[in-house]
């Protein structure tokens, strides 16, 4: 397919103009939803030529901002781009940009932080206000003037619904054969009037191929021919590695309890190297015939696929090495068997996720002896990137992991903390902490009996004593046995770390 | 329908016993699932005897204790009795009785917290380890041993299907015209087995009229003609009325907005008087023709259905005044068309929670500037009663609000501080937060914006410039101006009050 045919609709192809053209079509002040999710299918010319804009307009003294909300990260060519010459107002749901993470810590751009499930009913009922702009990655335009979905969808859906005015970039970088992967379900309302989502397997279709926007709400095209991000991840080390073991040795004897299927169950995997080492674990092990229903597609996800090991694959977007990415490309026929790409309003949705009974895994930066977890702030006030779908699918899944190194800047932190800094997953919502230490299986333990089991555990044996001693004292206090604490003390981990660099 | 008349299978007329002799049949050491939500629908005698045997057993120096799984908090018949005799290992999913909390925060008893929709599902998957025994009240036999429900059903069907052994109080003293109001959904399963819950509104009948228990369980039947607790709520005092309004206002300018249906959408209430005070100005007020889909069934909407503002209420247990209760038999035919009590699977979960878009409204003990909220712990060690369903409703809801007077404790404890002591609901969670100072509605606010609207809005004025000047120090202390706090003071309030009695 030739870039010239990546858009077959003539009405939309009188509307290819160049990045610059359609970037000026943006006015300061708007609310813009862009595409990307991980790194994948964000709009990769307009956000840059906003950015010249946006610049621009600086030097003639002018205040130019807007709010950008997406699926959930972008890459350097959006997020970066527009940070960098501080042209957020407010950002949402999800960010991983070091500078748009400057930004946000040095308090000159607001961001808020969203359960990747709740955005698109947010938007739809109007509680962050009217979306003007929508600006979509598509991999071509049928005649028709539906949409080939990129290499993400996220709450494209949503934003061509939502906006008045839609731009689309057209990415023959995008592998034509895509078409055809995508699931876009249109049945979703706004209460009163929702129904039952009619998928009982992590396979089920539901919806169209392709995504539906009305042509006369297209005021630009922009032609683009660039891959994603795809950064590369490491080889997992021995720490990601001795987690996965631990995990895997634990579902082993979930299947042996009977307590999990022999092929377990559907899993969801949060995105980086320790979610990989457990992919690549799992590809290794014993079970077989594994089903995955996540958000993001990585590396680990595609080898299985190819091994066989995974028989099939749902996620909301792929986040893949150039390596990978190749090898999609070049069996896309076959991957387009076996992976759907869905809405992240479904991909993560609490009905879907609660009844097929996912194995949610995801990481975190800190646990704290009763349970609690933080995946968001460092030291209580910096946003690191977001709480993204972990909530999502450690509420409403099955099984739910947290997984972390147990120490963290060679040593001079601990994971596991006499009090979280921050709570993105209470105690009620945390069922099983790994690190490379060990493995803690919280399920029917009050809050005294989870403390001794996650620092016996997890903890770091450096931290381990000093774990022991606050809750030992703690339960000494007298002030009360349900969850002792030393209210003095239970942040004074994170306060030494700021004023030492040692916790 | 005389007592005899009550139970009408003769296999079962076989079991019946005398209390006494029932608990002598749950020896020490064992699993028991016993029926109770808020005070309705528990078992009455046998827990008394079991209490008696204890007792007994202490005398001889011999240890006796169970653990005790319920549907949520129950009476001074069952928690108190049991728990005053030190009879209780490990108590879940949730309590609030008076010798129950003291001995939970005095470390001689376990208890677990847990969402009150995750219980059956964690039970049947065998978290818990195995359910040995079902101690379960119901209004009735029929001939064929099906049971006639009780006030609440809570967690009865999982209980009677899981456990080995069935004990059966029938109470007499239930009207006998609460047959026909209950429907019992035999459709869950464990994953992969799920499909989808085939309910789009709040009075849809998707199940059965009666519990389905084997009559071979059923070890023992026990005949009982005693009231449920019905404890009498104050009238809504000014400081509840005052948060009535607030929200009231907040309704009306939802609905005006087109955010919001003129009849609103199904509301969840919690209990207490707060709610009863939401209920009371929601009688008086402009909506029509209202749903509830909630867990308790209590005085307010109970009003709300005799004066037509409600036209339905689902609800798996009822938690009555005495008055009320009256008015609930002497008018059983009318309320049995107007009200469905389920399974609290079914009443919680999360699927239909979100399909239905919920309005949630639960109490709180307190929140943070940020917008986390505590709703269980008192200075982050006591437990008060647990997160109950607040968390199945704030989650998968179409609104969350949290409602508390500013001050507890004549204005000792200010009830928004600068770090909640425990999180229950974190800022992801809430959206609505209100006191009789005012309303803050957090939607579309990034954290520091949050801050400041909860502070004018919600916080008392003699709290207000000093949390004005915690946050304010916060923000200039340099250390990450996305959540700002100081280490060092952010739990300096409730350290403050243990010290002195004064935040």
């Amino acid at each position: 397919m030739s870039t010239a045919s990546r858009i077959r609709c003539p009405q939309l192809r009188k509307r290819i103009m160049s990045a610059h053209d359609a970037a000026a079509l943006i006015p300061s002040g708007v609310n813009v939803g862009m595409s990307g999710f991980t790194g994948a299918g964000y709009p990769k010319a307009v956000p840059q030529a906003l950015a010249d804009h946006i610049r621009a307009a600086r030097a003639r003294d002018e205040r130019f901002r807007i709010s950008v909300w997406t699926g959930a990260s972008t890459a350097p060519e959006l997020d970066g781009a527009l940070a960098e010459v501080d042209g957020i107002e407010l950002r949402l749901p999800y960010q991983s940009d070091p500078t748009c993470r400057q930004r946000i810590n040095d308090g000159q751009m607001e961001y808020i932080d969203i359960h990747l499930s709740h955005v698109a009913q947010y938007a739809w009922s109007g509680f962050f206000g009217k979306l003007d702009i929508a600006v979509v990655e598509v991999a071509g335009v049928l005649e028709d003037g539906r949409l080939i979905p990129s290499s993400s969808i996220g709450n494209n859906k949503t934003w061509i619904d939502q906006a008045d005015k839609v731009i689309l970039e057209v990415n023959s970088g995008q592998s034509a054969g895509l078409e055809g992967m995508h699931d876009i379900y249109y049945g979703t309302a706004l209460p009163p009037r929702r129904k039952p989502i009619q998928m009982t397997a992590a396979d089920d279709r539901i919806g169209e191929q392709y995504l539906i926007c009305p042509p006369e709400k297209v005021i630009a095209v922009v032609e683009t021919d660039a891959p994603d991000r795809n950064s590369r991840f490491s080889e997992p080390d021995d720490t990601s590695k001795q987690i996965a073991r631990h995990l895997l040795h634990f579902f082993e004897m979930e299947v042996e309890k009977k307590r999990l299927p022999q092929n377990l169950l559907p899993l969801q995997s949060g995105v980086g190297n320790i979610a990989n080492a457990v992919m690549a674990g799992l590809n290794e092990g014993p079970f077989e015939n594994l089903t995955a229903y996540t958000e993001v597609l990585q590396d680990g996800m595609l080898a299985m696929l190819k091994s066989g090991k995974l028989s099939k694959a749902s996620a909301t977007a792929f986040s893949l090495s150039p390596e990978a990415n190749q090898e999609l490309s070049d069996n896309i026929d076959f991957y387009r068997e076996r992976i759907i790409l869905r809405t992240q309003e479904i991909s993560n949705h609490p009905e879907v996720i609660r009844r097929l009974g996912i194995i949610a895994m995801n990481g975190m930066i800190e646990a704290d002896i009763y349970g609690n977890v933080n995946s968001t702030h460092v030291m209580g006030s910096r946003i690191m990137n977001g709480i993204g779908g972990s909530g999502d699918f450690a509420r409403n899944g099955y099984l739910s992991v947290f997984m972390t190194p147990s120490t963290a800047k060679n040593g001079a932190i601990s994971a596991i903390v006499p009090m979280v800094s921050h709570v993105d997953h209470t105690e009620h919502d945390v069922q099983i902490v790994v690190t490379e230490q060990g493995l803690a299986d919280l399920r029917g333990l009050a809050p005294r009996q989870r403390a001794r089991r996650i620092i016996e555990n997890c903890a770091h044996p450096d931290f381990r004593p000093k774990l022991l001693d606050y809750f030992e004292r703690a339960c000494a206090s007298g002030r009360g046995m349900h969850t002792p604490h030393l209210l003095g003390e239970a942040l004074s981990w994170h306060q030494r770390f700021e004023e030492s660099g040692q916790m």
